[in-house]
Parts: structure tokens; sequence; C-alpha cells
């Protein structure tokens, strides 16, 4: 490398000649690429913004100016620039560098991100919190056109004029978000991306001596508008716009961003960007290449997978089902459905609460809609779950994949809420399957529940064998014959549990009863009493957050009921969980054999 | 009245000669007036869709067709019009008609709201159902410019054009919403108030022979585009926008609505209303006209009353305390905040989800928000709470406004959620006092908390004198002593077990001690195990739902633990909890003295 060295920092990045400016360039994107494909993560949309981020960098300071990025998947370059090229290799791995800005890693990073749309809402909050406080800096919202349509970010627009507060708002277009961008936004910017009038005037500005023209920009426009078409939604919404201009030249981005500097209003600066920029078979597929598995990764069938086709066989059968994804339909596998069922499949884009609510409309209407999405994301439909859903009854299925502890897109990505809040939301019944069969089975109930039913299953590999007796029957099921102990578990716990009463007998020691909590509302209270009955020690298992997961569920029976039994709970505890593997997460969590085994034998008697 | 008698229905309202239909609004007007002055209820919103209810009643089925009304606190005509006329003197009473639209209640609701936003998505919803069922109906989706500003409603109105399918959007607005409408998007609606374009094409239209032109509006827009500034936020989302319009002239709002069934793309009709039409008082002040308590409620100081004083206090004296609302500044009673801190008081409208991640930016830029948000809504920005607040261990405080049972807006608004979902949420401590000194001591603690905190408390009066010692230690709070069973709660149950040990004391009985538990999360073990010890009974009691709440917290600590002791737990049972007066409501659910008193009575031994 020519210039990205050990110890590299800003001040190197403001050495460097213009003209070699996209030499470094090159040497970022190297390393992007390189570590990606070896630690897995987020690949094309960090490739996109590497000049703009070098302008940027050049143009602000990270340690006094506020850079919000929006999701934070395109933060590499950031992070690699900053004072990060040391650690770039540890990206996503355990204590190693997290795959999204996080405050505690860096003074440049000013606010953590993982999630879509905050980016706005969090500028105009640091902005009046900077006038509030009479200090001096720069507030920058990067956020990407797929970002832009989700209803916080839109909350956030409606709201800048209103705070009268100056942000930049940096608006990385690069035309595909996660798959492809969706909805009357896309057009609205394709039609601006078409449109070089601005791009016009910039020039006509510069020509006549810069910074202080630059309020003629406005004049101009007014004076224009009523023949040139110039409105735009971010102009109606009184946010001004300037753009598009190419994402790719850093010289000239560097001259816009002077000039947002030295502009007293709120901002938007619309760039057109290349997703997976400089790596030809990431610029060809963008989609596939947003993100890559690690490199030792092993590649078998996933849950994803499974719970796809299992829904394509019942949609084959049952023309009332129609499938949702939230812009995550390579995540979740809706790829062939997609294609098999044109009509009955909708990709809203970013937009969960919207997907929910309309699910709902539809499940009113006759339908019987299935929403895919991550349990992470679900967090953010929850009033739509309650409000538009649970409390009208709807048969609506909520497909709720990456549940459980979900590896190394860190705290912001883990799957452990979703039981805690669900199991306080009537009407809503909650499968949590273990393997291949207790999924098809929940699905099949769910298929012709006459109410909403939440299906949560685990990110990654679902075993090649069943792990649980196939039975026609839901509720909790036993998987084997224990004497004192018993221990329970739903979804990737169950595989836990196994391994548990595996190394009890490889060790020769008291071995435990096992049972698969496949539906964890309403519980089964019938087989849980027995249980309850039949040993002096019950350990509850699961990848969730504890408070309000199955332990405390099974700890009220015990409480309220007449049992000589005791209690032990395994969980994700009160933290927010880090980022590593799945399994490196299950050994710092205490959700492994050796732990749950050691406990147990310590607590009977 | 002339026309509105016992048994009305919607074919009576069709016989009525066109002239005379302004004589039944003055009727349908007269009667929600006379209900809600004695009901409570919401009075402006109704008021202002009188004639717009009655022309979208004279033209489309309420049967077969899809109205749905946004929020829903707009539906009292459509109510009386429909099928419950007869019963609408029990609006909002126990077992009587609800104050939102019910699809239990009649044919004719259908779609249940409460929450706003969500009827755009609804109605995309049920428009692909009869497009995939290859039913005829026409979808209405009947919402107010203060909605329009929801994310919800945003992601939506982004996703018709995608759709491709034909709903008919009414925009009832009346430039009031609930306080006053925020942001952007109030600019654009007054500058197409403003503009009188489209008025001309439809009468042009209209004087041509009506519903064959239509289409031809369209044309002539195109052709005046470059010359007359018709773009606007609906065209650029490229859906069609037809407006504004009179909506109190019955005559040409059938006019309107004839042509839009006769249209077959999406189309936006924007009408003009006044907020509290008919009454001279709401008209000029319609904000406090807005919602109406009963008559017989007593005015007594309330639980906003007193957190709003305690927040100006406490604001005098740090000047880095920020105080937000989504368009409930009267129902919190920040308008004196407002007023004597105008730079640091935000009404951010509609948008809970953007308010509470601005408020992170603020905290993140050192500022202390604090965010007043009644329970119901908080579900609204549940994944912000976590994502950019608690993850981030931000120094925000939640004010939980209406938390618990909060009476006759019925189930899509009781406070019934808040402890179960945010008791699994990292770094957040939650309080729950029971009085103005334990709330003092809370918001005290929380002033000076580095890192969140949610405080919730209960919709109604304060009581007048403390009910729990005034401890200046958080945690749990012995009120008495008892000896063989003790009475745990939070909040207004805290009430409720005072009176249970005081009808003990009347009857003669085993009397309880009685614990304040003031601070939910975390928990106070030391007093609890010692508490557990020395009782052979323990009843937690709470206005939460049971699964997640206190009680669950408290069995855990018992079946995990060494104790002798039983419990009962009293909370809000899984159901959809139906409207009725709060105390009303507390009776349904067993939270009374007498059942509490009864149940532990028969578990002592």
């Amino acid at each position: 490398m020519k210039f990205l060295k050990s110890g590299f920092t800003r001040e190197d990045l403001l050495r460097i000649d213009e003209k070699d400016l996209p030499v470094l360039a090159d040497e970022v994107r190297a390393v992007i690429i390189d570590t990606v494909k070896k630690n897995g993560g987020h690949l094309g949309s960090s490739l996109g913004v590497v000049e703009l981020t070098i302008a940027m960098l050049r143009k602000f300071d990270p340690l006094n100016d506020r850079i919000i990025f929006d999701v934070g998947h395109q933060s590499y370059p950031y992070k690699i620039l900053t004072d990060r090229f040391d650690k770039f290799s540890t990206l996503r791995l355990k204590d190693g560098i997290a795959g999204f800005p996080r405050r505690s890693e860096s003074p440049c990073d000013h606010f953590n991100t993982g999630h879509s749309s905050t980016s706005i809402s969090a500028a105009l909050g640091y902005a009046k919190a900077r006038d509030l406080l009479h200090e001096k800096r720069h507030v920058i919202a990067f956020i990407g056109d797929a970002s832009l349509i989700n209803g916080l970010a839109l909350e956030a627009l409606n709201y800048v004029h209103e705070t009268g507060t100056k942000v930049i708002i940096i608006l990385n277009d690069n035309r595909h978000s996660i798959s492809n961008r969706v909805g009357g936004f896309s057009t609205v910017l394709a039609r601006l991306s078409a449109n070089n009038f601005y791009k016009r005037i910039k020039n006509t500005i510069k020509s006549k001596g810069g910074v202080n023209l630059v309020h003629g920009l406005e004049k101009i426009r007014d004076t224009f508008k009523f023949m040139l078409k110039p409105n735009n939604i971010f102009d109606e919404l009184d946010v001004n716009y300037w753009g598009p201009f190419d994402g790719h030249n850093i010289k000239k981005a560097e001259e816009i961003f002077e000039l947002a500097k030295n502009y007293d209003k709120p901002v938007i600066l619309h760039f057109n960007t290349i997703k997976g920029k400089g790596l030809p078979e990431a610029e060809a597929d963008p989609t596939k290449y947003h993100q890559l598995s690690p490199a030792n990764e092993k590649k078998s069938r996933t849950w994803s997978e499974a719970a796809s086709k299992i829904a394509e066989e019942l949609a084959l059968n049952d023309e009332k089902i129609i499938c949702f994804t939230a812009a995550m339909v390579t995540g979740v596998k809706l790829e062939k459905f997609a294609r098999e069922f044109p009509d009955r499949f909708f990709d809203v884009g970013i937009a969960e609460s919207h997907m929910l609510t309309m699910a709902a409309g539809l499940a009113a209407g006759g339908m019987r809609p299935w929403v895919f999405i991550y349990s992470t994301f679900l967090q953010r439909a929850m009033d739509q779950l309650m409000h538009d859903i649970a409390l009208q009854n709807l048969p609506v299925v909520i497909m709720v994949d990456r549940a459980g502890l979900s590896g190394s897109d860190g705290d912001t990505h883990q799957g452990v809420l979703d039981i805690s809040w669900c199991r306080a939301i009537p009407n809503l019944e909650i499968y949590a399957p273990c393997d291949e069969n207790s999924l098809k089975e929940a699905m099949l109930i769910a298929s012709k529940r006459n109410g909403p039913t939440l299906i949560r299953y685990p990110r990654g590999s679902i075993s090649e064998k069943n792990l649980s007796p196939e039975i026609k029957n839901d509720g909790i099921v036993k998987i084997s014959d224990g004497k004192k102990f018993a221990l329970l578990a739903h979804g990737a716990a169950v595989q836990t549990i196994i391994k548990t009463r595996e190394l009890a007998k490889k060790n020769d020691t008291e071995v435990p009863s096992l049972y698969d909590v496949r539906k964890i509302k309403p519980l089964d209270f019938n087989l849980l009493d027995e249980i309850l009955k039949s040993h002096e020690l019950v350990a509850a298992v699961e990848e969730n957050y504890m408070p309000g997961g199955l332990g405390e569920a099974v700890a009220a029976r015990i409480a309220e009921g007449d049992f000589n039994v005791k209690l032990i709970r395994f969980g994700v505890p009160d933290v927010c969980v880090k980022h590593a593997t799945q399994d490196e997460q299950r050994e710092m969590y205490g959700l492994t054999a050796e732990n749950i085994l050691s406990e147990c034998l310590s607590a009977v008697r």
C-alpha cells in the first residue's frame, strides 16, 4: 500500500495530494474486499461510498463534527480512515471491530446504528443540542435511498424545517438498497437523477466565485420554478435540495461539502453512487454482494430455506396465502416464492410497520398473509402487531427469522426480545420449533388458525435430522427420559439440551429428561405440571432475554402451584449482546452443555 | 328530530331529499354534542366530518364497500348513520358503543382503530384482497391531516403506486389535528389549500358532462404542469391528487365521490373541514374541544399535572432538560412548560418513533431529554427505545402517562404492556410511583442518572395525601406490617392494596403487610427476599398484563430461591381489555380489594 499504512490517521488523509486520492480509494477498497471475504460482512454499500467518505473526512472533522451513518453497514471506509485501519482485520470478530458504528469503539463514531432510518432524527437531536449548548460543529446524516422510505426517516424529514436548525443530509443514492428500492420515492429519486438543473446552477456559481454566491442558488431556483419543474418532494417539505452529483468524484464532492458547510440552512445533498463500486461482480449483482458470509462458514441448509420452502408448498394448495417481506427477500429466502407467486408476494421495502398493517388489511379482507421478518426488525412493528393484528384477532402469520442469538451483526441485531414482548399480546399464539418437523407442524397449524400466530426460528443451519419426535400435537413434547432433573428448551436451545444430555451420559452422571417446548404461548400446562411433579429440578433454557421469557412463565406456574421443584433459568442476561459468532455468544452467556450440566448437577440433591 | 328517528338506517338516508340533508347534519351534530357532553369522548373531529360522512354514505355502500377511519375518533356520525343511532347514548360506557370503529360492533365497521395512521396500509391490504378474490367494492381510507405525517401513513403513501390497485384516500384536512399540526407537510397542505386550480378543472369537467371527462383531468394537468406549478408531494409519489374541496358542502362532496368511484386509479381527495363545526366554542378552541371528559367525572389534580409541574421545577435548575411530546401537549399537561421554556420544548406531531430517536440524538449531544408519552403510544416506538436509547445507554427519561387500565377509550388505549415489554430492555431502569412523593423521587433520580429511565404513572387523579412513606431510597418500600401474607403492588394498584388492608381490618380478618414496589427494574432483591422469607403467601398486584409483569419477576425469585412461600398474581389477564371506566375494568379483572382479600384468605393456612 502506498498510503494506507499502520497508524494511518485523518492527518495523513489531509496531507495526501488531491490527485492521489483515487489511489487511496483503491487501497481502502482492497482492504474492505479482503477483510469481508474472510470475516463476512456488508460489502456493496461500503464499496460504494469510499470516495464520499474520503471527501467527507477531508471537509469535516470527525472528532468535532458529528457524522451519523444510517444503518451503518456503509461505515467500513470511515472506520479504516479514522482510527481503525490497524484493527480492521478483526471486523465482526469477537472483541474486534464492530460491523456498525459504535461510540464505545472510537471518538469518531457518534451514534450507534444497525437498524435503518435513524440518522435524520439523531442528527436533528445533535444539531439542537449544539444550538442549545452554543457549540460550533457540523452535524451530518449520511443516509441511503432505501432507508429514506422508512417511516422513521420520513417523520424526521417532515420535522427538519420545524426545528429551525442546520443539518446536512447526505443522500447516498445507489438505487439498489438491500434488494431493490420500492415505492413512489424511487420514482422521485429517478426523476431527480435525470435532472441536471442544479448541476448547471452549481457550475454557474462556481464559475462566479463560489461560496458567497450559494444563496443565489435559491433565488435562481425560485425564478425558474414556474418554467423548469424544479419542485420536488424535499422542496415541498421545506428542505433545500442540491443535486444530483457524482458520488465517485472526490474533488467535486469536496466542493459540494464546502458549499454546504457555509450554507446556513438544512440541506440535502443528493449523490449518485454505484453499489459494489470497484468489484465487477458486486457491481453486476449488488443484491448478492450486499452482505457476505464468513469464508469459513459451512454452507448447509438454513432455517430460512426450510421455512420458505414449506410456505411455497402451502401456497400451492391455498390461493389465499400471501407472503410479505420488508427488503429482506434474499435474507428470508423468498426469491422462489416471489417468482412462482408474483401476485401474492409483496416486498414493501424497509417499511416493517406498513407491512404488518397492510397484512392486517389483507386478512380482514379474507386473505391469509404471512409476514417474513427478522426478530430484530419486528421490534419496529410491535404496535402494528398488537393494535392492528392481535386486537382484531386476524389470521396473520408472523414468521420470525433470526430469533435468538444471531451472531456477528452485534447488539443491534439479536433476536432476543420477541418472546418477552409477544407473550404479553392477547390472541397471539407463539411457536418456537427446534427442527423441520416442528417447523412444518407449526406452519400447518398457523395456516388454518383463525387468529394470529407467530413462529420464531433461529439464524443459520437447520439440523439435517429431526431432533424432537414428530407428533401431530403442539405444546410440549418429550424427547427423552431422565430421572431427577428435566431440561426444557425451545428453538435453537433444544440442540443445546440434547448436547447436555450427551455430555451427562459421557461423564456418567445423572442424566436429564429433555422436553421440547415448541409452543410457548399458550403453554401446555398439563404436561408442564407433570414435569414439575416428577422432577426435583427443572431448567428452562432459551435464547431470549430472561425477563418475560419461557423461564418466567415456568416460574409463575411453580410459584403459584403446589410443586416441590426448583428452577434454574438459562437465557440471555440483562446486557447488550456483544458481536461474536453464535457459538461464542452461547459460551459468553452460559448457554452451553458444560455450564448447564454443571449448574444442574450442583443443584440436584 | 325530523329525520333521525329510532331504527334509522342508510336506506332512510338515501330517501332524504338533497336539500334536506343540512337539516339531517344538524340533527347528527345535536346527538353527538348531547352524548359527548354526558359521556365524554372525542368531539371536534366528529363534528367536522358530518357532511363528508353523509355524502360518503350516500355514495358508498357501508356493507359492501370498505370504509376505514383513521384513528376513528371521527367515526361518531358514521356510527349514528349506519346502524347505531338507537344505542348511541351508550357511547363509551361499559357494554355500550365503543368510541372507535369495532368490527365486532357492526358489519359497517371494517377495521378497528384507535391509534392513528393505519388507514392507508389497511386500505391497500383490503384493496389487494378484493383484487385477488375478484370482488367488486370500493376501499376508502378516511384520514386526517395530523395522521398523515406519521411514519406508518407515509410508508403506506410511498407504497400506494407500487400496489397497482385502486384505493380512495379521503384527506380530511381540519388544520388542527389534536393540537397543532407540525412539520413540512403542514406547509404542503396549506399551499394546496390556497390553490384553486383543481377546483376550476372540476367545474369545467362538470359543465361538460361529468364522469366520462374525468380522465381529461390528468391530461389537462399534464398540459398545464409546466405553467401552473401543479406538482405536489402526492404527485411526486405517483398518487393522483384532487382538491382541495369544501368538506361541508354535501352536494359537491357527493359529486367528487362519484367521480372518484368511476376513476380507475388510486386518488387522494383533499377536503377542507372545520374542526368542531357547528359548536361555536369548539370552532374557536379546537384543541380544548378535541376530547371532553364525562360530565360526572370529578375534576381533581391529575398525575399528568403533577408530573409536568415537577418537570418544570427540575428544568428551572437544569438548563439541559428538554421536554418532548408527540401531539399530546394538553394530554400530558406540558402547556406551561412549552410557554416557559419554548427553546427546550418540542411537539413533534404524531411521530413517536422520531421523537425517541431525536431524543437519543439530543442526549448523545449532551442534553437531558424527557419524553412524555402515553403508555399505549410508546408501543409505536419500542425499537427506538431499545435500539437508539437503551443500547447506547443514553440519559433519556421516558415519562409514561396513562399506564395501567385507562378506561373508556377501550382495548386500543390501555397501558398494560409497558412493564412486560420494558423489563426485557437492558440498561433501562423502570419506576412505577404510587403517589406524588414517589413520583418526585423517581424524577429526581432519573434527572441525574447516566442512562435511560422509564417512569410510568396512571391516568386520572393523583391522591391528595401520599400513600407510601417518603423515603429517599428507591426500591421496595414497606407501607404497613402484617403477619401471614404480604401484598406487593406498584402504581395505581398501591391504592388497591391499601383498600384491601382496610377491608381486612374492617372484616376483622388476617391483615396483610403492604409493600410499594416503586422500582420495577432492577428489583430490590434484598427487601424482596426478606418479604418472601417472612410470609407464607405473597400477592403481586399490578395494572399490567400478567405475562412479563412484576408477578413473574417475583415468581422467578421464588422458584429459583430457597423460600417457603406461595404466590398469587393479580393483573390484567390475557384478553383484549374492554371499554368501561377504570374502576369497572378493575372489577372485571379482579383488581379489587374484595377479590384480592378473598383469594388471599383462602390461600393462607
